[in-house]
C-alpha cells in the first residue's frame, strides 16, 4: 500500500553554502523557517534548485540530517537522490531513510543515455530496493532522457513509486500523464516550472515544485488554494505576480545556471542566507546585485515574503 | 613547465566486473596485461568507456589504486576525475595522485549547463588546485556543453592543463584545434572516435583514446604508427579491420550505450573479464553473445588482439 | 489602422486531393460547408495541416481562389503564404488579396536560418509591401527557428501585422507573448495544438488554429466558448473528447507527417474527401483505415461532426 | 546503365543578383567564366550556396538557362531542384533537362520532415520520373532529416540515382556511406564543407562541392590533385590556405547565414559580381566589407584566385 499522497506546493530548497564545501547553517535554520512558515505542503531538499549535484556528497549528507532535524516533522521531507551511479543514489536513499525523510527523488541517470526500456529495469531496482518511496523526476534540459508517458505508467504500478515531479515545461506531456494516470491512486503528479503552476493544477495535476516559493512561499501556497478552489479571479492576480518574479528576478545575467544566481541573491537581500554558489556557477557580482535589489524592493510583494 | 607530452595510443580501459559494487579483479589484471602487452602508450582509467560515472566512489578508489599497481610504472596512467561536483572530482584527482597517476582527465560537469566563461572559471580553479596536471576531456553528447575552440586555447595557457581529449566526432572541430593550438608546446590533442583515428592524425592530431584497443591494442598501435608515418597504403588496410570492428561489436542490440554492452561481451568471449556491466546498461543476452562470438570468429583478427 | 481582431476558431483546412497536382474539388466543397456549418470564426487555408509546402504553386493559387469563392464571405478566409522565397510569398499574398482574402498568415523562411534581426527585416519588408494584413506563424518544430518573444513585441507594432499563430506548443512562451503585449489592442493571439486550446485560452489567448476542427468543428467551437465563459465544467468534459481525439487518430502508424495522415483518413471516412496525400507523405494502407474507422466509431462524437 | 560519374571540383556557384528578382548578368558571366578558368571539373547551379531557395520560380528559371548558355558544353552543369514540393521539384528538373543539365541534385523537402521510408518513396518517385539523373543530397543542417546510411544504400540501386553530396560535415557519416558504396560503381560521393575536402579524399570520396571555389577555383582544384595523388606534403600546405579562408571570411558578422554574406563581399571585392543577397540575407555594412578587404589582400592568395 502506498503512502499518503503528497501533495501541493514543495519548495525545491535551495542550499545555503559559506563555501564550495560548507554550509551556511545560520541560513539554513532561517530558510527553513521561512519557508515553513509560508504554510508549504512539503520540503524538496538536494533537487536541482539546491544544487545538490555540484556538491560533495559529505556535505548532502550533512544536509539531508540537518535539514530533517530543523524541521522536525513539521511537514513531510523529500531527499532528492539523483545520481549516476546506482550504488550511490541508493546509498543515500538509506541515509535518507535513517534521517527521516519522507520519500526520495530521483531523476534518471544524467551521463549515459538509457534507453525507455533501460530506465524501467533502472528505476524498478532502485524502488525494490530503496527504504523510501520514490519520486521520478523529469528533467530533459538536464538530463537528455525523457520519461516516455509509457514509462511513468509502467513504473506507476510500482508499490514503491509515488509520483512524478516534471520539470519539462511541456504542458502537452503534462496532460498525456495526468489522462493516462487518472486511475491510478495515490500517485501525485507535481510541475515545475513556476509560470506553470496555475495551468497544470487545472489540468489535473496535484501541486508544484516551485523554485521562487523559497523567496515567496504565501505567493505560491496562495495559486495552490486558488487553483484547486478555480477562483480564476484570483488566480489570475497571482499569475501577474508569479511571471513578475519571473521576468525580474531569474532573467538577471546570462549564466549558464539561469535562474540560480539571481535566486540566491534575492535571498541573500531578503536577509535569509549567503549570496554564495557551488561551482560551475558563481555569485553575482555588484551590479546584477544592485539590480535584483532594485526590482524586489519595487514589485510590491512584501505580503507574500 | 609542462610535464612530458602523453601521446600515442591510450585506451580507456574498460572496468570489469563481477557485480553493480564489486570489481572482477582477476579480469582486472588480465585486461590491463593484455592491454600494455598490446604496446599502447598509456592507459586510461574511468573514462566513458569505463563506465565511471556508473560507478560508487569506493569502487572508482580502489580501482585507480589497483590498476597502477598493477601497471607498475610501465606506462602512464590518467585516471577520469569527471564530476558534476568540484570538490568530488578534486578530491578525487588528490587520491589518483597518491597512488601514482600521471594525469587526471576531466569533462565539464555534467548535470548543469556552465556558459563557456563559467567552464573556463571551473577548469583554472580545478587545475590550480590540482596535484596532477589536467586533461580536458570534450564530450559533448554526454555532457551537453562543447568546449569551444576559444576556451581551449585559453585554457591552454594554464601550465597545469596538458592536453584535450576530443570526442566529439567533429572532425572540423578538432581540426580548427588543431590549428589553433599549433604553437603550444606539450599540448596533446587527441580524438574519441576509433573510425577517425587515421584522418586524425593526418590533420594534426597526437594520438587516440580508442575503446576497440581494449580488444585489439596491436592494431590501433599499428594504425597509429602507420599514421605518423603516413604510410597510406597500410592505413588502409587497417582502416578496413577497424571499421569492420565498428560495424560488426559495436552495432549489435539497440541499448542506449551503444557499444558498451558489445564490447564487454565481446571481452568476455576472449576470455579476458567478466560480461558484468554497471546499472543502467546490463550485459547482452544469449542471442547478441552469440552473434558478438560469431562475428568475433569470422573477422580474423587474431594477430592483433 | 489594423482590421478588425481575428480570433475565435479558426481551422487550418486540409486540402482535398484527387492526385499529388489536382484538386478534389468535390471534397473541397464538402469540406468547407462542413467547417462552416460548425460554426468556425474563421478558415485558414495552405496550413501546415493543409500540407500547403508540398503543393505546387499552380495548385496553391488554384486553391485559394476556389475556396473564397465556396465561402463566399460568410467568414474571413486566411491564406498561407509561408514561403522560402521572398519574393514568390510576396506574389502570392498579392493574389489572395486579389481573390478576397482577408489576411496573410507566414512563418519566417524554412530552409536558411535567419537571426532574429534578419527575421524582423524579412516580415517587415513583407508587411510593407503586403496588400493584406499579416498573421506570424510560429512553428519552430518545422522551420528551425523561433519568433523570440522581442522580435514579436517588435513586429506586433507594424499596423500591417495583426497576429501570431502560435504552433510551437510551449506554453511558457505563449504565456510570455500574451504577457508582452497585453496593451497591444488589436493583436490576437492563436495556439495551434489544440490539446492546449483550453489553457491557452485561460492564459489569455484569443482562439486556435485547430486541426481537428476539420472533423469535429462544433466540438471546438463549443471548446472556445466556455473557454471565453470560463466554465470550467464544460471545458473538463469537453478537453476529455478532445484528448480522445489526440490519442485515438493523431497516434495511428508512424509517418513522418503525424497526425496527417490520420487525420485525412478520418475525414474520408466521414465521407467529407478523398483520402489522398501529397508527397512526401501516403494516405494510409488498409490497417490503419480500419484502426481509424473502428476508433472514429467507438468514440461517441456525432453530434460535433 | 548510369552515365559517366561526375567527380572532382564542383563549385556550387553564387548566384549573382541585381535585387531581390533580378539576375546580375554581367556578374553571371564573369563568375562562370572565373571558374571554369580554374580547371574545375563540374558546376552546380542553385545549391544552398546559390542562395535558391529565397530566389522566385521566374529566376531560378532563367539562371539554369542562361548558366548552360554561358558555359556552353565546357564542363556538366548540375541544377539544384530541391524543393518542398515534388511536383515543383519534378518540372524544374524537365526544365533543366531541357535547357541541356547534365544531372539534378535534391535535398529531401524540408518543411515536413519525412522518415526514412517516406524519403526512400519520394526519391524513387522523383527517379522513375526525372529525365535528369539525380544526385542526392545530404544537409540536415537545413532540412532537419538525415539521408541514412541504409537509405543511401537502397536509393543507390536506382539506375537513375548517380550520387551523394554530403553537407553534414560529419566524417563519421561520410566514411560509412564510402564503405557501404564500395562496390556500387558509378555512384559519386562528394563532401559538402571545403575544410574536410582533404580528409574526405584520402577516405575514399570523389570530390567536392566547394563553395570557395567560387572565390580561388584553382586552389580547391589542386587540392583535389594532391588528394587524388596523395602528395601529403603540398596537402599540407594547401589546406593551411583553405582553413585560413574558412576562418578569416566565412566567419565574419553574426547572419544566420553563416558564410554567405562573406563570400558575396568578398567576390564584389575580386571584382567578380555585385554584393546583393537575397532576403531573408543582406549584403554586408562597410565595416564587414573593409575587413573582408583587409583580409583578403592580407592571405597571399592571388595565384589561386
Amino acid at each position: 500500500m502506498k503512502s499518503k499522497k503528497i501533495q501541493g506546493i514543495i519548495p525545491p530548497m535551495v542550499t545555503p553554502l559559506e563555501n564550495q564545501d560548507e554550509l551556511d547553517i545560520e541560513g539554513l535554520e532561517k530558510l527553513i523557517e521561512h519557508i515553513i512558515n509560508g504554510g508549504v505542503h512539503g520540503l524538496f531538499v538536494l533537487g536541482t534548485t539546491g544544487e545538490a549535484q555540484s556538491l560533495s556528497y559529505h556535505l548532502r549528507y550533512t544536509l539531508v540530517d540537518l535539514a530533517i532535524k530543523i524541521v522536525n516533522g513539521r511537514i513531510p521531507v523529500l531527499a532528492g537522490v539523483s545520481d549516476t551511479s546506482f550504488v550511490e543514489s541508493l546509498n543515500f536513499a538509506k541515509h535518507a531513510y535513517h534521517c527521516g525523510a519522507s520519500a526520495v527523488v530521483s531523476t534518471p541517470p544524467y551521463y549515459y543515455t538509457p534507453n525507455q526500456k533501460e530506465l524501467i529495469n533502472y528505476f524498478i531496482a532502485f524502488a525494490d530496493n530503496s527504504p523510501l518511496p520514490l519520486f521520478l523526476y523529469n528533467m530533459p534540459s538536464h538530463v537528455k532522457v525523457n520519461l516516455d508517458v509509457e514509462t511513468v505508467v509502467n513504473l506507476s504500478m510500482h508499490e514503491n513509486i509515488i509520483g512524478l515531479k516534471d520539470s519539462s515545461g511541456n504542458l502537452l506531456y503534462f496532460q498525456e500523464v495526468v489522462q493516462a494516470l487518472k486511475k491510478v491512486e495515490d500517485f501525485s503528479i507535481l510541475i515545475g516550472p513556476e509560470e506553470m503552476l496555475m495551468q497544470s493544477i487545472l489540468t489535473g495535476g496535484h501541486g508544484g515544485v516551485i523554485g521562487g516559493a523559497n523567496m515567496f512561499p504565501k505567493l505560491y501556497v496562495e495559486m495552490y488554494g486558488a487553483s484547486v478552489n478555480r477562483d480564476l479571479d484570483r488566480m489570475n492576480i497571482l499569475q501577474e505576480k508569479i511571471l513578475k518574479i519571473c521576468s525580474n528576478i531569474y532573467s538577471i545575467g546570462n549564466s549558464g545556471g539561469g535562474y540560480l544566481p539571481g535566486l540566491k541573491a534575492a535571498l541573500c537581500h531578503l536577509g535569509i542566507c549567503k549570496n554564495v554558489l557551488a561551482l560551475p556557477y558563481s555569485a553575482f557580482g555588484e551590479n546584477e546585485i544592485r539590480e535584483i535589489q532594485r526590482k524586489l524592493d519595487s514589485m510590491d510583494l512584501e505580503e507574500w515574503i
